[in-house]
């Protein structure tokens, strides 16, 4: 098919997207038949422009490479707001990448309500929908006969969803459970060197890993909220963030760390979500202490691991990159894909 | 859509696929659109029956359960060979499950051509045809409109070639390197933990991992064979047995073991394929000493460990099961899913 994107936002993600669109056209052409232009951008920030027969975006991503703005590029439409957007540009599908608001979904969910609603496919890396209302919107998209890919919301660097549906697809999931958070993985891989609690988190704030307020990672909090769409997204719950027991990495001293060696066992803080026989979820991000024969023991750093323990095939366990420009447009791209192959 | 399944040879793995498609028959409609009915089963010891309509497969399953023959089970037509079947049944999907011969691929070939031929799907584990004419066979379902699925050709427990087809899609492959014997990487496992080669061998062979004569597994002779389909099948390359560097385990002594061990090091035998720039495949099989950092230093046992190396993600790993009577039994399933969800 035909793409006739229409970008709401244009950030780092979005670029990174183009990117990859514009090196591998011919190979998407050749092995999905998968065909594409982008007929519209509004960015709050950048400004807005719109062509019905294609803008040219090796010159907005040039243009904004050099500082400029996107409505430097000639168009015959500016200014479009994305509601606006939505309505009167001829685009097909919705890149969806702007601003995450995890307590209302605001802009966003609107915005892709009104896509949905137009017919338009969606494809989107922003959690604030899903946390928020993914069972609404994903009866939307099957009523208006569309698609809604949200594979870059969750561990957008490897493609886990994708994984689930497709790769195991047939496959009853009974759990699922790994390292979501790399800062937090990357202090407890410091501290089995050597260091202690205080130093490896300074090591982490000083390489960017961690923020200056860790809160977040150490305590568990970004875990538990990865936790908590993994859970939504696969077992099809409507778990909420109160739900989760959570304990963080804060109380794990270099003696803890020690003596699990000694054992030959490893602490990770791991996140999990196990499906019960009553059909409620039972989950939970903390530390333990694993043997290093699980095959999540051995995940160095800022690398995702997840387990997912299936019916017809015991664990099978996915290893790949945390976020990055390319990981997470390409997050978005296979869900292009998927439009291709599955409408 | 619906599936008459017509079975060239009914063994354990048939029976596998069987038992799954009888337990998951609601979930498989309700999900994929999936149908299916037995319509015909041709087994060169066990005897042929079929009926258009649908046999009784409950009842086969009981009967071979309780040592009796496919042929006892009451049926319209009985004593069809494999070619007849296909010529004659009103099946639409061949599954291939006949026995194995790599050096010639007969008779499978034949009966994968004959149902391609005559527009008939086929999914199989039948390494045979894909060693001698995977490029032929996948050129001819796609003249005939249908598809060849071969999930379970190799590490039938693991959908590693659902996974770079659905789940990487859009990626540019350039290395794939893993674990793909579980004997020679139990043996290694029982040597870090202190054995000698010898004993853990033995140990092996007591448990049937490896037989009398364990050769094909520990001069890498079986691992050989993988990397080389694996090669063929996602590189699209025609990579023969003679082109893979090759080196056994038996070399290595349990000195080796134990320095590798103070260097924090881990010993497996890794068979890997590598594109080059020229577009052809550098591929061997031999010892590695991995730092326990990799994600495949971890990975105990008859595991089956693969890392694709990405242009878009980097190193992806899939962990998972070596092969099983309901793992290969899904190997095959998966490729009914697929035909459902692409055709």
């Amino acid at each position: 098919m035909e793409f006739r994107l229409g970008f709401a936002g244009f950030g780092v993600v979005a670029r990174g997207l183009c990117e990859i669109l514009i090196e591998k056209r011919e190979m998407l052409q050749e092995l999905y038949g998968l065909e594409w232009k982008v007929v519209a951008i509004s960015d709050f920030r950048l400004g807005s422009i719109a062509d019905g027969n294609g803008i040219d975006i090796e010159s907005v991503l040039e243009t904004l490479k050099n500082g400029g703005r996107i409505d430097n590029v000639d168009a015959p439409v500016k200014g479009w707001d994305v509601p606006t957007m939505i309505k009167n540009s001829n685009a097909n599908t919705l890149v969806e990448v702007t601003y995450t608001d995890v307590k209302t979904g605001e802009p966003a969910m609107t915005y892709i309500k009104a896509a949905l609603d137009n017919g338009m496919h969606v494809v989107s890396t922003n959690k604030g929908p899903v946390v928020k209302a993914i069972k609404e919107l994903r009866e939307l998209a099957e009523a208006n006969g569309v698609r809604y890919g949200v594979e870059g919301v969750v561990l957008s660097g490897t493609p886990v969803l994708n994984l689930v549906e497709y790769t195991l697809a047939g496959n009853r999931i009974s759990e699922v459970k790994g390292m979501v958070n790399g800062t937090t993985n990357y202090i407890l891989t410091k501290m089995e060197e050597g260091m202690g609690y205080k130093e490896a988190l300074e090591k982490a704030q000083e390489l960017g890993y961690a923020e200056a307020d860790p809160t977040g990672d150490v305590e568990g909090w970004d875990a538990l909220g990865k936790v908590v769409i993994l859970t939504n997204l696969i077992f099809g719950k409507s778990l909420r963030w109160e739900d989760v027991e959570r304990e963080g990495i804060t109380k794990i001293s270099a003696e803890d760390i020690k003596s699990a060696q000694e054992e030959g066992m490893r602490w990770k803080l791991i996140g999990s979500a196990k499906l019960l026989p009553d059909g409620t979820v039972k989950a939970s991000v903390k530390p333990k202490k694993l043997p290093l024969s699980d095959p999540l023991a051995g995940i160095p750093g800022a690398t995702n691991a997840l387990t997912f323990v299936t019916d017809e095939l015991g664990p099978v366990t996915i290893i790949g990159p945390g976020a990055g420009k390319r990981e997470t447009g390409y997050s978005l791209l296979i869900e292009l894909i998927n439009i291709c192959r599955f409408s």
